[in-house]
């Protein structure tokens, strides 16, 4: 095989996670504004992740969030996706949104809050059962707001008993993918707030721990694609949460804001043998002012020009320059590839598959748009809570 | 009189006015927290600051934001307000809360939405005349999240546009204080992002328009009372927004993240001849987990501390130790009134001004509390948007 | 002319003006790695910048340092560097390096100090008259250390008075350009910090008086190319000291950092009419670890690679996306023509001008470095300060 | 024994370990400024930290900084401080002043700069067998410059392989200190760039291996007494090195730029056990512009008014307000030791000592800066690299 065959088969070997709340509105703090035909229930945020799948080709799983996404019958709904052309994916839990989570859900003060958000975790994995989902991904919004408002170190052990027990309750096949954050909503402590906590605490639980890493959860300046390097030899990589950012977890589109970084990334995850099943590629994004599928398809098409050019890169050329100690050579190797315009490459593969090249432009002229703005009227739209 | 009665004469002049949103509810993007007790109508809130005032003695006016306080008599709400010893302060403009803003008000593409906004700041201006408030105070979430979305300099244009129509309304003795913010709800550009950008605009406007600064709206880093200085140096300080933040504009209580910044800025605006009645000192704040009067009882003596602190500076050792080029002495005569424990000269401030010398615990004891609780109940409690 | 043509056009017309003091040894202050053939004198330097205008073909003169590069006779330095094909460009002035700086130079408080700064910077303008330059560039190291070291507001009266001095010295077609920068090595206030305080100084002295914009000068996440919108809309861009950095002020090869960055800053200089001589581009940059020459060509063609994205940008289907309040669409305008591939485009331009295709490569292979090392063996290399 | 008395006796017996270095001359990349007076030898370094702890009478030892203090007999300059009435601290090391540490030291890409490296650490162990240091601290300034430089991965496998053969090398009762750093001097990945980095190392490495955090080496608003807090929960905190920033590594003196920062480390530290001979108090910083012995005398006050405020926090009421979830009241439990004025206290505590309650003051008309001025004359002042 080719060199460029090889690149080839390997895109189209990716895919990447899409996530069932961002098909729903979601906004800041100060508004969410609400968009036409956005889905009012699970069923029809599988509708709209199965058109990204259908156009890209690599978005073949959909990550549940739960309570959002509960139904009463999983295995129904599974189904229900799978007749779309898409399977369930990583199951989200949610301990931020009841009134009891104000100081807290896992590191709470009260214990009854703590076993209430434990309990939940439980739930998630009894969901994950009936889904059959392989991950539950966990992002703890706990922290606190003020200095002295809760013992730091105290609500480290908490999270540490609330953990060990979720852990217990895995099955063989089934991973913990936990999630750290720099800050928000907690902003004086987060309780999980950079990669080092949460390795810590992967490592005590076991090898069905992972770390997840959301490129928008770092403190400024922050070199991502070190910790990805770091958490891949520690063997502890669990996946990504995809997005973009230019100030905080703004949440954009992958690769919208520093496409250079999210190149530096897959390269990191190519160079580190993470380019494989057991590293999930998952979006969690907030469209807020664009259109949300065609900005889903942007968000995958770009994780896929980011591979593309990763795996364009002369490995030999490249390791050659560094050993050498040629600064600008190396530099060079690297920058031809991320310079490359791999947009004709990847519409070959499009073609290959069966698919159109141009996936914005077969969603738009699909009437998908304009029959989900037609029919979904009345209802509650889906959003952040809903 | 001796400088220590001249600092207690001068604390007992300071004004910090409550905005009327922080006695609501309010929150993250994940969640607002309810709280018991919380306002549901204008007078409510009237009725809370009311009492933040009765405590410290230093809160005598309330800002109000618009449609959030829209009532249909101004001149009764204002009786309301007087009748509980508070009066009505700044008129805060909001368009940024419909779904007609999505990409903007004043800077919007579409002239439509353009005209919205400028007439709904028209319409505060008219509140103005009604309540007799004496400054308009403009924030605008106006920006961008995405490279090319928009046009960085039309929007300047538009907006410069705008203020001069609505400027031209301003009565002689009103005036347009003009808010920077870094960044949020706008993630990629915001079109009044920097100090320099608002002084811009306001020297263009004329001597009515002044720009506020809001302690939490710079970008890590930012040396405050530098900016402070400045804008008094070329007679553009408006006023305040306090608060403070860890990371973001997370909106903590004034004085919580970091004192030290707060007695350094209250210190340059003492040095520059800004504590005056022409620079408003207003809260700008979020109380989401915390319970909402004692907090902004806590806050207002925080200011009251910082700026004790500040009036206590030895100036004439600090110059000399300026002049002579000793750092670390003159570094020493700062921290002197820095490390002095305020507190109980502000108790002595209160009793001579017939004041509980501890306001939160007399708050605490006053049963307003659980008035409140009791009494508030059924309505739709206020919050942001409400 | 087809589009394509006047792009071309264009790009032969850009002119990047390059630092001599970066051809010397450079470092941090932990250490300065001395490099083989780093230049020992003025005229040195000046060969090596002729060597990357004779490969690029676009960077026809090269900034001198007073007093690094301080001669007998600038006639006969001119002179020199007319031999070799480059002119001498902006005069950049130095009140960072004598002891005497220990407190600030124009904004020092002790006025002998200040009188010797201004001194220099009028001494800077003879220099100018002797050399025919037309611009001096100003950077000032000014600020203090710690809370109270100096009087923030007398420090701005002093750089005020300071100016107007040099100010006035100008003459007709003489312009001062003002460089800001967040901090370093001042680490508590620094005199110039933002665009907004260089902008009000310039905005009183006059119009010979211009904005400079360092785009590693800048607070984590500030939005430059916003400054550089503003700026030519205020008329007050000056130009541009290019470099690029992950952290603070690290003065790496322009467009290594953030590619994408430098893309939207070249743009909004499109968009504004500042891609005119009227705009300096001028290079500051440190090689501290990677050979000089070949960096600075790098660097070089890397201004050229985003100027020659920002040409392409399709202006009429952008405004028409932005006009329509197309999000996804008008962003993808933008990234359309970042993500194109116009390295052949540049190779076509440079052999148009009878250029190498690939000037790294012909650098490498024209002998001038192992020249270089050979010859300059002995005496004292050029460095920062030296 | 009362409360207070508990106080003043913990007070007794801190111990600040001052850094030889911070007696010679430093500076930025920009500028060295001299000083007079300082010390041109590793004894006359000794004498100066002598002063330190005879007025603070809590700074009994001196770090070391290898080669810089670099003596045929360590056991006469062990005799040396014992005379002066200090002792030997932690051996630091330097791998980044030589030119072949260009592209890195233990982690470089050139086996023989790696072996040169570590050859240099076993050597710093065989210093600490003769001065009787236990601490070896290990900062490492390696890194790179440029995406692609080198391989990330790959470094960190020769930095484990490194730390592992010095770590085998440490006797019985020697520690491996490693210190982490965000950047500076490399811009683009630095080697151990965060604690987690530092940590997953230590961890691998065994018990004698520890975390140092230096306050001045996190990325903008990380929250460091969390950091400590979870390093003293897994056991691996060895100690810190203090100064203070306002934006990057400024090493201004601690305390100096927010002093409600380092009471929060303290109050971690105390609430973590960690106040014991196990976790190192080091001062590691710069005086650039301000005297440097009265400003270590300042430092070390200024630790130990952080550590009384933090000792005189009422934690029975800390926790009881914490637990009931009392936001408000376990911030004002906190703040009020903060509040606290405690220089009275710590003038006590030094005249319980037998020391001159004002040390800055005392050092001042101790003659000692006369002296050194005076007789410091000719020979080379140290300086970093000296």
């Amino acid at each position: 095989m080719t060199e460029l065959a090889a690149v080839k088969a390997a895109l189209k070997t990716q895919a990447v996670e899409t996530p069932s709340w961002a098909y729903g509105n979601s906004g800041t703090r100060f508004k969410v504004f609400a968009q036409q035909g956005v889905p009012r229930t699970p069923q029809e945020k599988l509708d709209d992740a199965a058109q990204v799948h259908a156009f890209t080709g690599v978005a073949p799983t959909v990550a549940l969030h739960i309570p959002w996404d509960k139904v009463e019958d999983y295995a129904a709904l599974a189904e229900h996706a799978e007749d779309r052309g898409v399977k369930l994916g990583a199951i989200n839990s949610n301990t931020f949104q009841d009134d009891d989570y104000r100081l807290g859900s896992i590191c709470a003060p009260d214990p009854a809050v703590r076993r209430k958000a434990v309990d939940h975790l439980l739930e998630c994995v009894d969901i994950m059962d009936a889904t059959g989902s392989k991950d539950l991904k966990l992002w703890f919004a706990d922290g606190t707001n003020y200095p002295g408002q809760d013992d730091i170190r105290a609500r480290q052990d908490r999270l540490a008993e609330g953990l060990a027990e979720v852990y217990e309750r895995l099955g063989d096949d089934q991973r913990m993918l936990l999630e750290y954050k720099f800050f928000e909503p907690a902003f004086y402590t987060t309780d999980v707030p950079d990669w080092g906590t949460a390795y810590a605490h992967c490592l005590k639980l076991g090898e069905k721990a992972q770390v997840v890493v959301d490129t928008g959860h770092h403190a400024p300046g922050t070199n991502i694609e070190f910790i990805v390097a770091t958490l891949l030899r520690e063997g502890k990589l669990g996946g990504f949460d995809f997005n973009s950012r230019f100030y905080a977890d703004d949440d954009l589109m992958v690769g919208a804001a520093d496409p250079f970084q999210l190149f530096r990334i897959m390269y990191e995850v190519i160079r580190g043998g993470g380019f494989t099943p057991e590293v999930a590629f998952m979006l969690d994004q907030c469209h807020n002012i664009e259109a949300k599928i065609p900005a889903i398809i942007r968000s995958v098409m770009n994780v896929q020009e980011a591979t593309a050019k990763a795996l364009l890169v002369d490995r030999d050329a490249l390791v050659a320059a560094q050993r050498s100690g040629d600064v600008l050579e190396a530099n060079a190797v690297l920058m031809d590839a991320y310079n490359t315009d791999v947009r004709p490459l990847l519409r070959e593969v499009r073609e290959e598959q069966g698919l159109d090249p141009d996936p914005i432009a077969a969603y738009r002229s699909s009437g998908w748009q304009e029959k989900i703005v037609a029919e979904r009227v009345g209802g509650e739209q889906a959003g952040w809570g809903a």
